[in-house]
């Protein structure tokens, strides 16, 4: 990052950097018209070829169920340190996984922060990865209040 | 929130003093069938009635703008704090304000983090706002690991 630009994208290879390192963020869908985001714990898969993709699990009779096989979905995770805010998104479709499938969420860091029961474990196959690095400007954080 | 349930409701005058506190959630939309989320800065509007919208800046020629008017969109913002997460989602339709209200956004402390320049301000008129409160169940940051 120079120091001309506010924003700078990142490569690919640091998306999936960050989408390793972190494991909570927000999920964009749609069902019937309706446009939905919800917080969601997930872990970076991987498979023998290096594809990778995105697991999280849900519960049954959630909204994202009534996703069809397919539907466009989006997943934003971010995060500031000092002056500077990162955000990744990924944007794919979503996949509900067959129970023999199921234990690849088994050998992944997939834990939910909540302890309700989630049995049902979906994939979102990225079609884009895109993030920016953002020099944020926010005096207001170090002025005083004057008079 | 008691011990028995690890996910709670919140009342809507919660999420209200919530979206308050914060100035930087994420917007999911569609365009063209296209699933977007995006990282947005944002403050509440308030009118004399007392109705409250959401407002924020964007740029010209950004995907948003393309977003018919009345287009549906969620909001999303969410927080951690220990063992606690609240969560909260506003759903509405997004509004691009004429010339004649864009000074609504002057009168509020909406303060983009990043020195891009951004001169459209759209409205997020909301249909429901709903947010829970999450007792986080993470006994893995406090566990060292074994061996």
């Amino acid at each position: 990052m120079n120091d001309e630009s506010p924003v700078v994208e990142l490569t690919p290879e640091e998306c999936w950097e960050l989408l390793g390192e972190h494991e909570f963020g927000r999920l964009a869908f749609t069902v019937v018209d309706e446009q939905h985001i919800t917080p969601i714990n997930y872990a970076v898969d991987r498979d023998a070829l290096g594809n990778q993709t995105l697991l999280f699990r849900t519960a049954p009779g959630a909204k994202l169920l009534a996703v069809e096989i397919g539907a466009e979905v989006a997943f934003e995770i971010d995060d500031f340190a000092g002056e500077t805010a990162v955000s990744v998104v990924v944007r794919g479709h979503a996949r509900h996984l067959g129970e023999d499938e199921e234990h690849r969420a088994e050998t992944l860091p997939l834990r939910p922060w909540v302890g309700t029961p989630k049995y049902d474990v979906v994939e979102i196959v990225p079609a884009e990865v895109t993030g920016r690095r953002f020099r944020l400007d926010r005096p207001w954080l170090t002025m005083r209040p004057s008079g």
